[in-house]
């Protein structure tokens, strides 16, 4: 029999249907490239509930079990022999991506968009291992340096973790959309990544509009810096705003209709959903719609976006709404997600953890 | 009782499913920014054939009578007082547009995307008649100078005629995204508009691919330029080739499964759709396939557009493949052109039209 203790502790899902629970594991050894992470903190992410769930269909299937999170937050533990840019003791964060997809893309930009992309933080075959990543509802992870972020002093870890992912998601296509002063910004959808959103194309220059399904958030947006607040079932509100943006910038995390967004964006401006759908449910727009607008997705952003959105967000005072949660919240968690409750993050203390064996 | 004798004659259908027949009108007065013009040809475009069935639904419901037509040349018979830029005698074209949507649009450019846009060639309401627009399936045409355009010498009027819309639609997207030496190309749908795409795609400098679901046609796609001809049953041609086009130009004119189009699209590259596809069927698509490629529309090109495309085919020799049909030929000849028999475009001998009264 086998008498191996695992060294690891993390909440898991080990099916679609079953609430996530304590999870003993072992993490890999670090290699002479890697990092060694003790985890502070970690966002709950809308993906985390999608992946746990099986959500995503056999575009993205879950291989259980499955342990959440890429919005991580921590301090360096260990460093490989050939780590040079990490020492024990730096405060780091780590999104959603852990090592290279290849030996071939090593260096590359864009390594979410690399083929093969490169490993992502959790439900991704792990080479190395040959089991499936594990994410960052744990106590410790080992990342590869190239993917180890530096967080500035000036923002607590707590706060800084939710721009692993939700930041640097929404920085991504601000950035590529070339969004700077005299940009006209609608952000659609107010939760973890609207939230920042806002706050981000806000400090770029650009007027912003956000749009919600929930009047009851008005006024914590307006608090966020928006220049205006449209609720979406007010048709007249709405109306105003035709083809009034150069970028709609969706963060609504489930299958919508998107006919009403589009005919917000104006002559040769984009609307840009990040993030992934359920891919199950059919997206049907009117294509008359898109006259000279562009419809076009994002995911993520690359390594070097995610450190200049920590440090755009140091140097413009800009850092997430955070409610803290313990482990055992993980899931009541979840359902206020889906509730659309959260203001606007959630962020598990991983000090709550239960005690690896 | 009315003994008006109508002073014009078209070819008209009376509604949906009726052929269309010799019909009788009169244009109206030449006003002082007016152009007169005795149509000498005209290029038979799918939109006439959607519009004269109400193929459209609500978008762009069919006010019959409807009498298409909108890739018109001729030669000036009048002009008003104030006209300063055409004389009796030129080679003139008209394509889709023929006045300002109101006095406000006066001197702008992109005249079919402002708000009201122009006033369409055939089935836009006309102010001042208080009748509907009437087509290049007649005799004459009474146009305001701005959207008149100068044929050039080198260019046959019959093989100009369809550059009015089938080569200005094409001509704007490549050139909107940019397409010169270097660039990837695809053109889908390698009929009316897709054998001009083809053509000035490779005179801007690119590589071009021909996509095509019927490979009957690949000697004579090879024949206009194409570097290379896919036929998308092929599904290892299809994919060897995914991700590898910096634009996927879409002619296609009916709706049709875009994933295998959007899997062709390089990183930042676009996919492209032209035209009005039938908005009944709804347009499914796999939005993880969008991750920073866009999906545009592009709706026929300005006027501007339009004398740039006359004049770069007479700079590079560029004409259309047409094949004359007489008036009494346009039910057969809409028959043809359903039934992908096209090579590549129908254009009407205004000629043989019966004479007027």
């Amino acid at each position: 029999m086998d008498d191996h203790v695992p060294k690891n502790i993390g909440y898991a899902a080990t099916d679609a249907k079953t609430p996530l629970a304590p999870f003993p594991f072992d993490r890999r050894e670090v290699g002479a490239e890697d990092v060694r992470i003790d985890i502070k903190f970690c966002g709950i992410c809308h993906s985390d509930i999608h992946q746990a769930r099986d959500e995503w269909g056999n575009a993205l299937a879950t291989n259980y079990p499955c342990m959440p999170g890429h919005e991580i937050a921590g301090i360096v533990a260990d460093v490989g022999d050939k780590v040079t840019t990490f020492a024990v003791g730096d405060r780091v964060g780590v999104g959603c991506m852990i090592y290279w997809g290849s030996d071939d893309q090593r260096g590359g930009t864009d390594e979410q968009y690399q083929n093969p992309p490169a490993v992502f933080t959790y439900n991704s075959p792990d080479a190395e291992t040959g089991e499936v990543t594990f994410g960052g509802y744990s106590d410790e992870i080992v990342v590869n340096q190239h993917f180890v972020l530096n967080i500035p002093d000036s923002i607590p870890l707590e706060k800084a973790a939710p721009l692993l992912c939700a930041g640097v998601t929404t920085w991504s296509p601000l950035k590529h959309w070339n969004i700077g002063p005299g940009s006209v910004v609608a952000v659609a959808g107010i939760g973890g990544l609207g939230h920042l959103a806002v706050q981000l194309a806000k400090a770029l220059g650009a007027t912003v509009t956000a749009l919600t399904t929930t009047e009851e958030k008005t006024d914590e947006i307006l608090a966020l810096g928006a220049d205006e607040v449209v609720v979406m079932s007010n048709e007249d509100a709405v109306k105003a705003h035709a083809a009034t943006f150069d970028l709609v910038l969706s963060t609504i995390p489930t299958a919508f209709d998107m006919n009403p967004y589009l005919a917000l964006v104006k002559h040769d401006g984009a609307f840009v959903t990040v993030g992934m759908l359920e891919p199950s449910e059919p997206i049907d727009f009117a294509l008359v719609t898109l006259m000279r607008i562009t419809l076009a997705g994002s995911a993520i952003g690359s390594i070097a976006e995610t450190q200049e959105v920590l440090d755009f967000c140091a140097a413009n005072g800009i850092a997430s709404d955070i409610e803290l949660v313990a482990a055992d919240q993980i899931n009541a968690a979840f359902e206020k997600v889906i509730a659309n409750d959260a203001r606007f993050r959630y962020v598990i203390d991983n000090s709550t953890l239960p005690a690896a064996v």
